[in-house]
């Protein structure tokens, strides 16, 4: 039987904490056995919500009391320092001290990147830790790396994206060779702002990945790259018009069918197969967003994610675990490590 | 009846020249009075495809001989430089030469983008001249400014996007007090990157353009701004992702709805209503994206433009000349000068 992988679920974070995180913990828990929680957070208020399932596996689900909660417009910084006994100070703690393997959040954004980054903190060698969030494409998922909060980026931090990045998609989502590629406007090597023109030659002497140039944000939806490296602030941008596109391009169709008795029917016919087809595009059923190059697994899923999402987020980090991608990561980068910096 | 606008109509350009803008030409002139178009290209071609078009008001379409052609894959300094008889050289040179007011091109963005500053050349006082397309929102459309080739732009840039954008959008589209925004990864004044943190303080101080603070991608496409400022390498990540995942999400909708006998019924009833939404979110009927503060206007349709989108661009050109964006640009950018840059 495969090891114990020990995963603690913020249960105050997000809008639809406790219910959802609690949920998730015991979904995941009852469905795989080497599956362990700790949810963090207000005892009362988790038992409480425990107590609907009244066949938990107990032996599997324990509680790590945290008094306090980050609210999500708490300035992050600020917040991880002053409150200690909050589940994702707490959460992350156990992490840092190697009593877990893993935590994942649906609380606020900022306090669970600079956490990850002080609390859990990097793998040698890994000069900024990105989030990498999925996108849904037509032919599966890319991952998008970084979207977190460290803007303005040098050359060799997107290096170490695409580096980290391969290894994710290899050993968590198992495709062989993945395809990497920067985010650009346009595909010609000339073409970029000096980021881009700085970074393209040394992905491309890069020899541990598979870089196949640049790729215009238009080629991104129907899944021309697996990994698909920019900075932050473009990848945020990436990230957050996705969801927003998307979002405004489902509504309009659906009221646009409910315009005529004609389109109504058609409607109801067509429900059930638009469905399916929507369920396709969603990455949520993949699970979070893994803040990559830390001492241990930190998985940032939706605010607004229901008990499916966190789920398949701590199915995530068994994976994770299983796959030993911290290990793998701390070896390339080793490896990677040019003879200047090795000098220092 | 208004004054005569002449505009120039790259009949080369485009992967569906000479016949989309030659149609596109006739269309124009006949449904306005006002309008004179001159079609810049090869004779023999053009006057192949206007004899298609028995009827066309000769007295309003002419026909501006230039023997060679642009290629897209071109790189558009060389083919500016290079090739002096080609539609896109001789047709900006006519704007330059005041002998029309505008010109349109579904050909090569770079050569287009090049040949607007070099050969059309700036308003005085316009640091630089951004592209900025129109795209669909759930509410009408926003500018998108800026889309342009020139990356890696100053605050002082940014900030006159914002001035002549809000100018665009007031005269040309009619938007009363256009909402201007900056794309940012958080709605917070301290959050973005260093470009965004300097301009910020510069927007809000600009008395003449009503700010309303920073705008995140999700929101973009639900008409959270009508004038939206951003440098080119993010703008044309927006534009690009925009098109490229509405037709993505298209693509899968149609394909779903064709996956079973029953939803195949449905589809055939949902299916005009279903196109008259996506026809809602159509940019080109507003006709394509102007290149902002040049002496003279310049506006680039799609590579796969067709008459009505190069027809409305003409109309643009109109209303353009109409409401004299042009002063109204340079009188604002008089007004707007600082201090130390008048004293230089």
């Amino acid at each position: 039987m495969s090891e114990t992988v020990k995963v603690v679920v913020d249960a105050m974070g997000g809008d639809n904490a406790p219910a959802e995180p609690v949920k998730a913990a015991v979904e995941a828990a009852t469905q795989r056995q080497n599956i362990q929680v700790i949810l963090a957070g207000r005892k009362d208020v988790i038992e409480q919500e425990l107590a609907k399932y009244p066949d938990y596996p107990r032996e599997r689900i324990s509680v790590y009391h945290a008094s306090e909660v980050i609210e999500t417009a708490e300035p992050p910084v600020a917040a991880i320092r002053k409150k200690k006994d909050s589940s994702i100070v707490a959460g992350m703690n156990l992490v840092r001290r190697q009593e877990a393997d893993a935590f994942v959040s649906s609380g606020s954004t900022g306090a669970v990147l600079v956490g990850g980054q002080v609390l859990v903190g990097r793998l040698k060698g890994v000069q900024r830790p990105p989030l990498a969030p999925l996108i849904p494409t037509q032919k599966g998922v890319s991952l998008l790396i970084d979207c977190g909060a460290n803007v303005d980026a040098r050359p060799s931090h997107l290096v170490q994206f695409a580096q980290m990045g391969s290894i994710y998609m290899e050993h968590v989502m198992g495709i062989q060779k993945p395809r990497v590629a920067i985010v650009n406007i346009g595909a010609e090597e000339e073409k970029g702002n000096a980021l881009v023109k700085e970074t393209f030659p040394l992905l491309k002497a890069c020899e541990d990945i598979h870089f196949i140039g640049s790729i215009e944000a238009r080629d991104i939806p129907a899944g021309g790259a697996d990994v698909i490296v920019c900075e932050a602030f473009v990848g945020n941008v990436i990230l957050k018009l996705y969801e927003g596109l998307g979002g405004t391009m489902i509504s309009m169709i659906k009221e646009g069918m409910m315009g005529s008795a004609r389109s109504k029917v058609g409607a109801l016919l067509v429900k059930p197969a638009l469905k399916e087809t929507l369920k396709s595009f969603d990455a949520t059923r993949y699970g979070g967003a893994p803040l990559l190059g830390l001492r241990g697994l930190v998985v940032k899923t939706h605010g607004s994610a229901k008990s499916t999402e966190i789920r398949n987020a701590i199915f995530q980090c068994g994976q994770f675990r299983e796959q030993r991608i911290n290990e793998k990561i701390g070896d390339f980068l080793v490896k990677a490590v040019s003879p200047e910096e090795k000098s220092l």
